[in-house]
C-alpha cells in the first residue's frame, strides 16, 4: 500500500483529531490514530471511549487498508517537517515507511482489530447552529458544572429542547447558569447531558463554521465542516433545576460589572481561605463589600455605587463563586435580584440580544459574626 | 506614620522586588517585603538568603519606620487597584491601613528584627556593561550549567576576568560553553561563580539599561537603574575547564544551523529515551543523521548538505545536548570541529561580532551497534 500526502495538509487533519487521544490511559491502543483508506479517501480517527474525533481527506492510494499508528509520534513528526510531500508505504513487518526528499522514517503500526468502534449516531434527529452561537452558549454555562462525582448528571452540561428555545444549563448546587438560544424552539421537551471533557474539547473546535448536531439516546455528534466530533451522553436524569429558581425576587440592584468584578478580585485576597466569605451590605445607592481573613489578620472594605430599590439588606456569598459568575457575563451592567439573605439570588445582564436569555443563580452563605 | 504613594508607581517598584521572595520556605519571615522609610525615601527589599533585591522611591512621610509586610498579599492588592492614590498609615496594633477613595484594607505587619540583613557589597571592584550584552552572555551560556549537586561549582555560571576579556563559562561535564566579551579586558585573572537561581532571575531583570557590577569575595551586586540585585557567590574552585578544550580539531564541517536543528528535533522523536543517541555519518559534502528507538521499533534517517574537509567519520551524540547547543547559537551557519569519534567536538558560529567569541564543546557518546 502506498500513498502521497502533503505534510501541511496532513498536519491540519491530525491537529483536529489529536484532542481525542488520551494523555494517560490503561489501554495503550487508544494512544493511536486509526488510519482507514477506503476508495481514495483517508479517514483518520481517535477516541478515548468517551469522545471521538473523525475526519478525512482525499488521497490517491493504490489499495485499501486499515492500520493503527502511534498518534503523538506521527503528529510530532509531521508537524516538525516543513511544507513537503510525504510518501507513505507499508512494509511486510508491520512497518510504516514515511519518506521525503531528505529523510526516511520507519514507524511500527498495529492491526486495527483491537481499536474500539467509533459510535455512529443516526441522522434522524438533528439541528443546525452557528459555531459562534454554540461556543457562546457553552462558554457562558460550562464553568458551573459540578467537579464532584456524587451526582453524575451535574458533572455535565444539559442541552434541553423546549418551546422557549434550546436551553444550556449547568449547576453544582451552589450556583446555576441557564442560557437560552431562542432561535431553536421545538415542541417536544428533550434532555441531553454532555460530559465535561466533551464540552471542553468542543469549545476549542468551534469557530464561525456552521455546526450540525445529531442526537441518539446514548451519543451526540457534531459535524463541523469535514470534522465529526462524537461524545457519549451522561445517561442520568438531570435534577429538576427549575424548582430552585425563585420566581419573585423583588429587590433589584443594578451595578457596573467591571467595578464589582474588580472589587471581588481584591476581596478574594482578604477572605479566609476555608470559607471564602464576602459580605454585601446593600443600601439605596451604595453597595458595601467587605471581607476578612481571620487566619492572617487582614480585612478589606469597599464601596461601589449602585441603584437599589428594596429595603437595606446584608447578604453573604462565596467570593470564588461571585467571581466566576461575574467573569462570565459579557455585559456592561448587571442586575442582582434579591429576596432575603437566605434565599437564592438571581444575576442577569441588563441587556441581552433578542434571541438569547441568560440567567445566573447564586446561593448565599450564612455570615459568621 | 503616614505616607501617600501612587498605586502604579508602587506596583512597578514591587514588581521588581517580588522575584526575590521565595515561593516556599521554612522561614516565613522571607515571605515579606522589608519596608524602610528613611529621610523621605522608601526602600523596599526582599531576600531568599541566596539572592536579594532592593529598590527605592521618594515619598513624603512624616516619620521614619521599618516594617515587614506580607509580600504576595501587598503586591496582589496593589496591582489589582487601578491608577489611584493610596494612603498608608500604621496603627497601634501592628496593622497597616491602606486607604483609597473607595476602599480600606488592613494588613498585619511584623517588626523587622528577624528580617535577615541584606549583604552589602563594597564599591571597590566594579565593572560597567550594557544590560543587553550581559543578558546575551548569560543566555548563551547558562543552559549548560549542571543540574546535579555533586560538584557545586558546576551548578553555577563562571565569570572570569582575563586579559582576553570577560569570560562566561558553564559546563555539566557533557557539554561546555565559553562566551567572551572582549570589551572587558583586565590584567589580573579572577573568578566568580554565580548560582543558577541568581542567573535566572538576573536574566529577566536585564534590558538595554547599563549595569554596574560590584564584587566581593562572597557576594556580587548588580545595579540596574534604581534596582540593586545581590547574590551570594558559590565559594568553590571552578574546574580547570581549559584542559578539556581540544586545541587541534582539524576536521571542519560547515552546516546551516536551521537545517541541522530541524533534523535534530525529529531525531529526538526517534531516539531511545534512555540513551537519546543520534549518529552523525559525515562525508565530503553530506551529513547523514540517524536515530533509532529500540523500545518502540521506530527509526529515522536524514541527509543534510554540508562542507567537510576531513576523512569520513561516524560519531555519536546525545540528541538533547545537540539540540540545546544548536538552539543557543544565533547564527545562520555553524562549524563542527572534529578530531575523532571519541574526542570532544567543538561547535562555533561561522560569524561572530568583533567584540565577542563563542565556543561550545560537546562530548561524543559511544555508539551501540
Amino acid at each position: 500500500m502506498e500513498f502521497k500526502v502533503n505534510s501541511k495538509v496532513l498536519e491540519k487533519l491530525l491537529s483536529h483529531i489529536i484532542p481525542a487521544v488520551p494523555n494517560r490511559t490503561p489501554m495503550p491502543i487508544l494512544e493511536n490514530f486509526l488510519f482507514e483508506i477506503n476508495g481514495g479517501v483517508l479517514h483518520v480517527s481517535a477516541t478515548d471511549l468517551e469522545i471521538a474525533l473523525v475526519s478525512s481527506i482525499d488521497i490517491s492510494a493504490d489499495e485499501d487498508i486499515k492500520m493503527v499508528i502511534p498518534a503523538r509520534l506521527l503528529y510530532d513528526v509531521i508537524r516538525s517537517l516543513g511544507d513537503t510531500q510525504i510518501n507513505f508505504e507499508t512494509e511486510k513487518n508491520s512497518k510504516l515507511r514515511l519518506s521525503t526528499d531528505n529523510g526516511v522514517y520507519n514507524i511500527s503500526f498495529s492491526s486495527p482489530e483491537d481499536f474500539p468502534t467509533i459510535p455512529s449516531v443516526p441522522k434522524e434527529k438533528s439541528i443546525k447552529i452557528s459555531g459562534n452561537n454554540l461556543k457562546k452558549a457553552i462558554d457562558q454555562t460550562s464553568f458551573a458544572m459540578s467537579k464532584e462525582d456524587m451526582r453524575p448528571a451535574m458533572t455535565g452540561t444539559l442541552l434541553e429542547f423546549s418551546d422557549e428555545g434550546l436551553r444550556f444549563v449547568a449547576t453544582d448546587g451552589h450556583r446555576l447558569v441557564k442560557y437560552i438560544n431562542k432561535e431553536l424552539q421545538t415542541k417536544e421537551e428533550e434532555q441531553y447531558i454532555i460530559p465535561e471533557r466533551a464540552i471542553s474539547v468542543l469549545s476549542k473546535l468551534l469557530d464561525e463554521k456552521e455546526v450540525k448536531i445529531y442526537f441518539s439516546k446514548t451519543n451526540i455528534s457534531f459535524h463541523i465542516g469535514e470534522l465529526e466530533f462524537i461524545s457519549r451522553l451522561i445517561g442520568e436524569k438531570y435534577p429538576a433545576y427549575n424548582s430552585v429558581i425563585p420566581l419573585e425576587n423583588e429587590n433589584e440592584m443594578k451595578i457596573k460589572t467591571a467595578e464589582i468584578l474588580s472589587t471581588i478580585k481584591r476581596m478574594n485576597l482578604f477572605s479566609t481561605s476555608s470559607s471564602k466569605q464576602v459580605k454585601f451590605s446593600i443600601d439605596s445607592n451604595k453597595l458595601e463589600v467587605a471581607a476578612e481573613d481571620i487566619d492572617h489578620g487582614s480585612n478589606a472594605k469597599e464601596n461601589i455605587e449602585c441603584t437599589y430599590s428594596g429595603d437595606p439588606m446584608v447578604i453573604g456569598f462565596n467570593t470564588n463563586y461571585v467571581h466566576d459568575i461575574l467573569s462570565h457575563i459579557d455585559n456592561e451592567e448587571i442586575i442582582f435580584k434579591l429576596h432575603s439573605p437566605t434565599k437564592a439570588c438571581i444575576i442577569e445582564p441588563v441587556k441581552t440580544n433578542e434571541n438569547e436569555e441568560l440567567m445566573l443563580l447564586l446561593m448565599p452563605v450564612r455570615l459568621n459574626n
